[in-house]
């Protein structure tokens, strides 16, 4: 690859490669912050999906996104899972607290519909692989919403290491920090076990893993892990996790994660021959500020941001209307479980996970 | 901690305490192209010690150097340890492959004089008690050539860590490596496991590691890693390492080193109201480009770097001068040596290693 190039029409869909007609009408169930604020802004914005049906457990409270974003039904919970206005939408995008994933992606799928399900797929392995059954016995599409994996500045670092800029990849570090009680409350359903299936690990280590693992293209064969928490706020979860991650290349990432500490993400990976750097790579907004270095040369590109929630919605419509199965799909999902439960498994024990 | 004050007067050197009349004169036992193209002329530009005797094994191919830097004597190996031209030097610098270092110390302090040694102080942590016990023996200075400790960008962070400008610190990351085969042979001593005492995490692990330990200012109560290496120049040692340290206060560690991939370096802390990153600390000549965030708070730093080589043998000099314990003392090598051999020991058992 000729590096001056690497950055040219950076923002480009690479994934985008027939011309599609119509688009996905989208069941946004759990209209939670994150729904409100970035998803429902996100597809209006975007090409392939519209958001036509809302489910929430308090409809009374949601219409003003409803007709802020021309949705034409808002059903609870129940209303949804019978099945009401089923032939409104055709996908559904599974926004609730992780434990309840399981119950309303089986229930679209059920249904007939597509599902993009927020990561994790699941509280566990086990429940996730029953999102997974039921999409594949439905035959519809299902992807976790790995949103990095359509954010430009990945998917130009995944070109730049398949194409040898930087040699072999040795060692990835990366990091994501927030302070998860300066806009939840401690009662934030994040911090609690059975509803999250764990803390930082589980809501930010995802995306370290899930990330190094998309642009090395390969699945890590152990993993070692400590966690720590405060007693308070934090005593059900992880409030912080180290994890070191081995690839079968001999490659190996070191990742932490906090849901108690300064907001801050970085990814680097280092090659035999060079350097990869993002700049806040998982923070929700990525900055395009990128340095690669190959051999003696060393390129920075900055550029605009664009709306990664757009691009994932898109992509998913993209999929859905092409019948392309996604990368980040199920398995990808369960993948990530194994790995996290056996991050929790090494954090108990001292020990290395095998994985392999 | 006014923060804007913080990086005033930035090369600062803030262990000089009283003023210092004389020098103290230098043996340098072993004249590699360190001790040639960073000590001698970092010495030299100095304050507080003079070069005035070499021993190496090849006076012959040393009279170069010794006239440059007007030495006065230049001896072999042997006349040394005999304590040839002994009332030349008051203290002795030693730069020989790490198996060798406890030979000379010792033989150093035996004759009375102070040591500054490289690191790591010897192979083993037993070998490198008997330097820390033959110094005490003969009440002679001795200092672990960690030039971190003198840098003025780790000082300064280790100020910042400590005036609570980034609140605790939760999760540092540490990485450093170098391409070795591009300035040495494959038959190099650092590759060699019995003259070096291993591989990447000897020569450049160690970095990470010391400059942790000195920012936080605890050490490190338990630490997993694992080592990969190919066949071939490798073959013998660690050619990558990647490990994890714990600490008391609940902070780790993510830290790697290789010996066979592009020259790289940073440190980064995240602490529970802040961050801190240094670009490139590792690579000898440290470019001086900060970041710190604190709160809402952001500021870059950029300066001209300082030779650190010249810092690190200044602040000997002045230990010697002033009876001043240098901090980078016997027992913080042998700390470092201890987490080396866990380390080790861990790669060998996929265990954590408990240190405390």
């Amino acid at each position: 690859m000729n590096l001056e190039n690497a950055f040219a029409n950076f923002t480009r869909r690479d994934w985008e490669r027939e011309s599609v007609d119509g688009t996905v009408r989208l069941a946004i169930v759990g209209v939670g912050g994150f729904a409100r604020q970035r998803a429902l802004p996100g597809i209006a914005d975007g090409e392939y999906c519209e958001t036509t049906v809302l489910v929430t457990g308090s409809p009374e409270r949601t219409t003003t996104a409803a007709e802020e974003f021309d949705v034409s039904h808002v059903l609870d919970y129940e209303a949804f899972l019978e099945g009401d206005h089923a032939d409104a939408y055709d996908a559904v995008y599974v926004a609730t607290p992780n434990a309840f994933h399981g119950q309303y992606a089986v229930a679209a799928a059920e249904h007939g519909k597509h599902v993009i399900c927020e990561k994790p797929l699941e509280t566990t392995l086990e429940r996730a692989r029953a999102v997974v059954d039921a999409c594949e016995d439905a035959g519809v599409t299902l992807m976790t919403a790995y949103r990095l994996q359509t954010e430009p500045s990945v998917r130009r670092t995944r070109e730049l290491v398949h194409s040898d800029v930087v040699g072999e990849v040795v060692q990835v570090h990366g990091s994501f920090s927030n302070p998860l009680l300066e806009y939840a409350d401690a009662d934030t359903w994040r911090l609690d076990a059975d509803l999250a299936g764990g803390g930082a690990m589980v809501d930010l280590g995802v995306y370290p893993l899930n990330t190094t693992r998309f642009i090395l293209g390969c699945d890590s064969e152990g993993v070692y892990a400590t966690t720590h928490s405060s007693d308070g706020a934090f005593a059900d979860v992880d409030e912080h996790v180290a994890f070191q991650l081995e690839f079968p290349t001999g490659a190996t990432a070191s990742c932490t994660a906090s849901l108690d500490a300064h907001a801050a993400s970085r990814l680097q990976l280092v090659g035999t021959d060079g350097r990869i750097s993002i700049a806040s790579p998982f923070g929700g907004v990525v900055p395009h500020e990128m340095v690669v270095e190959s051999g003696d040369m060393r390129m920075e590109y900055t550029g605009p941001p664009v709306d990664e929630v757009r691009e994932e919605f898109d992509y998913f419509g993209y999929c859905v209307l092409t019948g392309t199965e996604p990368e980040p799909d199920g398995i990808d999902g369960l993948t990530d479980l194994r790995v996290i439960e056996a991050t929790y498994e090494s954090a108990r024990t001292s020990r290395q996970i095998d994985l392999a």
